[in-house]
């Protein structure tokens, strides 16, 4: 094998850069447990902010961000509708169920072109012989779906729908901040639609570890408790901290350039029939293989001959992920090897 | 409010016969948590040979049938697929989320429809990034969808993608009888098709109390251990299941007569619009007051001025079932009154 | 192996007499998902009335009625205090934790000589650092402590630290009908002292199947809820109910020579050094086999040589029930047979 | 209020040092989800080394590291014996029974006393009428018992006791690192007594975050999975897996201060009865204020106003706990004032 040039499994994948991790290095720090930590107060306070809440929390994963709001919008054995592709339901290891109780239903995946109409058909009031709906979620950007930015309107039609339906309305917006460049739609406008949002610093912002809860400060002194028993409590967290803010105000303008490179990269596809370049907004490239003379984990294993590393989603799925640890050379790299791989 | 003269809520409603229960009180008993019971054997012995299976297990409800038939073949956190309107995911309190952890997805609602490509499209493969699937459930006949029989072929395509994709095949087959009786298709046919089953025996067959899941003999035995610690684990339960006895010797071929006077109602309300009479193949008629001068809540207390009782399922889904309490003269009265009520 | 000609594995194995069956095939029955059934309702109003309580709900068994009790009084990961050889902790496969999520800690097994304060100690009130205690669990009479009787006095010293802490007492009563003929307290001054009850009437009292949660009207109509979800929710479950009115109607005074043939059978047996009589004051003739020639699984084999059935619980410790389907000679050939077993 | 000058509520507040801060700035990371973190690599094979077996994982936090190993040793419904005061079962939000479904029965708490032949006696074999023991659980040190350090001995006898009755062994070793230093064990001798353990790097050691699971490969393996389903995958967490490496190169032989300081605190405080200063081997102080004049709410804010933090566990204890970000100083002045306040 090659030695690896560029590296398109994920954006998690991005290390701190030297101005980062100085920035952790000079924390002040407290136990958070006692919640204490000054540094992650600041941290909190400003994502709070961000979104025109009360109040947010942090913890060590989107999985657990996203599950302890869940957690406390669906009780026990009550329902959560979301996308037959959203990760919640994907790709948290089955935590809302196993963990939370919570029962879901599923929309047929949609990206850009989600029908709020099919969401508000699904929803099943209290009072009548039924699990009750009591949360709606949506994922923005839709991972799944090719980092597809949901249309402002859509949201809102959504937000009219679970206020007149009296559902619950959370937000997994791991990459919020693509959309928000994408669609030059104000974080705090966003934050407006939902109850609740879980956010996350460790992907195309560069931070190392960390994601947030936000909400209520009562919906927040909840996810205190639940964030506990996952054991998800951490001490002198502001380490972290320190780096999410460094991210938060220097590396969400830059994401247009990942968006950009994204675009390069399907284009340099699209002649092969595995994407629509008109489709990538942001900084994910979804290759359907199905017409492909290679399946995903043959196209994979070439490419990394090549020192490029892309993730096998499913048979005929492969994804790639732009984000700031990538070089203009490595992307023209790729635009130039990946399509011969096809054939 | 006049007597009531037809309850068309449910066909759980029915009340035992002099015969079924004198068929109970002369009932052979013994300790069913001992496995000791000799008419509980009967019945479970009886009901496996029906479906061509190694055994069955008899539970209190068909809720809890078919609850620990999917906490067997799904473990903690992984995913079952069914219908967006399946009993299991809408009628049983969550139980599978709640109680289970089984990680849930749901394709569009569909009845004699049902397409077996949209479910295997939704099937996501072990050893990729995804909670796994590890079953299928399918509803025969299928309440929410007006009893609709699915019908063979279809589910001959889902069981040949269950066993493409090595995934369990699960049935709640609480009103199968319908379905055999409306398709003729042999109950051994169908047992043949899936992996477990549950049936009921206190709908349309009119046994007081009982339903039981159907398997191999090992799944069996596993069922035993998890009844228990449902709660479901009963003494002298042969008192029950002579009742079952009874009615599975002699209440299903009788269902083709719910089956007409189904239709018959279907045919009377049709003129309203509020229902397909060719849709109508068993002993449920599901009315969608959509368009209707009246909302499900007012026709519903219309109807029980009249003596008529239906069930309100939504806001505007109203639900009439057949089954072996009524008479000509209540269907009659019922096909007379009711397209009244709507205008 | 010689015929069965006395068991005493459990009270649970006792077959409907004639008339109890009579009044099964008369009951009167409707859909008690429907709560429409009223012989259930004479039945549950009968038992709420008999503990001074305001509601009773039927259940499938004496597991589903103690469980849902519990994960009423109980919140997920909240604590129970019960002893450490409690049927809710030993013998219902886990259920507590594995559907309730409830936390239990274990006091030292003791009988008729619990001691109020060691439970008392054990108390974590809200508001410090410590999973809090919600609820005290007591068994009367005492299972796996030879059906020991709980004194009244104890009882109500745990009603003061109950209230004093603002914590749940829960009463598994599943024999407390034998600590009531035993010790002449009625039943009301029992259902005084506890928040809710559950008590079963398929063991000393004969009825083939059926168990109630007792409490406030409030808790009652949450626990049927937690019952469909559980899957205990039946259909025309009067003809149980009417087998349990029965047995509370004529079953109860005859318990007193249940207790004499225990006490019979402990006499016969103490020249062994396996059983002290002193302590044997209902049904249960619990044998520890330490100091005998012969272990439990070795003693019980023998036994049904000798058409004598006993439960093995323990390596060195077997039990002995007594109830209303044995007769004096089956007694008789015991108090001779079982003694020369031991050596 | 005084300014703090000392700190005893937890050893867990400790900030890192200026040349752990260092560590971590220079630390060479990877995506810990996608197992590429070189750092956490080394920290992970460290401790598995220090401790003899196989493998390690990093978890976000103590609680987590517990949990994940009850959750793998323990199927739902089956049986943990452990402390009545175990952390386990009192501090960790009852995850076990909430999150794993682990049903717990608790032996009278003890310290250095523990006898092993109480948890011989509670283990329930498999293949009897009972919910059987899987796993025992001890925490070494033991918290709420003062640091207690349980004798070798003991250990060895819960050692045989486990294994003959084929019953896994975990410890909480949170604090094995002191239990170490003050007993002389070597971690390799405590390591090969358990199946599993928990360690921590952010109590006494002064690592920010971070807890490891020691045990087998395959059952690290499993813990992978559980971990990323709790919300425990982080990413470049190879930031705090060096100020872990450093505390554990660093900071082990200085705990024997910390112990020093503990004793010179309890024989302060010895005089007003609270403490009995033979009691306390390692760096916590528990405080006993039954016989005192004032109660632990009120004896904290006392010494909150002399600048001293203590912690409130109950109405009558309170804790105090030696740490490395202690001076001499803050020592004296605690030694001189604490005494003072309990009059």
């Amino acid at each position: 094998m090659a030695d690896v040039r560029v590296d398109f499994r994920s954006d998690t994948l991005t290390r701190p850069s030297p101005a980062m991790r100085a920035a952790m290095a000079d924390a002040e720090v407290g136990d958070d447990v006692f919640d204490e930590d000054p540094t992650l107060h600041e941290l909190q306070d400003h994502v709070a902010g961000l979104f025109g809440h009360e109040a947010a929390l942090f913890a060590p994963s989107g999985t657990m961000a996203n599950q302890i709001a869940l957690q406390l919008a669906v009780p026990r054995g009550e329902e959560l509708l979301c996308d037959a592709a959203a990760h919640v339901v994907t790709d948290e290891i089955g935590a809302a169920a196993a963990i939370g109780g919570v029962s879901t239903r599923t929309w047929p995946s949609a990206g850009a072109d989600l029908d709020p109409s099919v969401v508000a058909d699904m929803i099943r009031p209290d009072g009548f012989v039924a699990v009750p709906t009591r949360a709606i979620a949506v994922e923005q950007t839709h991972n799944r779906q090719g980092g597809a930015v949901i249309p402002l309107p859509t949201l809102q039609a959504l937000r009219a729908t679970a206020t007149d339906a009296g559902v619950h309305l959370h937000c997994d917006g791991a990459r919020i901040w693509h959309a928000h460049v994408a669609d030059g739609v104000p974080l705090s406008t966003y934050g407006r639609l939902f109850d609740s949002l879980s956010v996350c610093l460790s992907k195309g912002l560069g931070a190392p570890v960390g994601s947030l809860i936000v909400g209520s400060a009562e919906r927040i002194a909840a996810a205190r408790k639940l964030r506990k028993r996952m054991g998800g409590g951490m001490r002198q967290a502001g380490i972290l901290a320190a780096a999410g803010l460094y991210a938060l105000r220097n590396n969400i303008p830059r994401l247009a350039e990942d968006h950009a490179r994204a675009r390069l990269l399907a284009e340099a596809l699209a002649p092969s029939g595995v994407v629509d370049p008109q489709r990538i907004r942001t900084n994910i490239v979804p290759l359907d293989l199905t017409g492909a003379a290679v399946d995903g984990p043959a196209f994979a294993a070439a490419a990394r001959e090549q020192g490029i590393l892309v993730s096998v989603l499913g048979r005929r799925l492969v994804r790639l992920v732009t984000h700031l640890d990538q070089t203009d050379d490595g992307i023209a790299h790729a635009a130039k090897v990946l399509p011969t791989l096809l054939h």
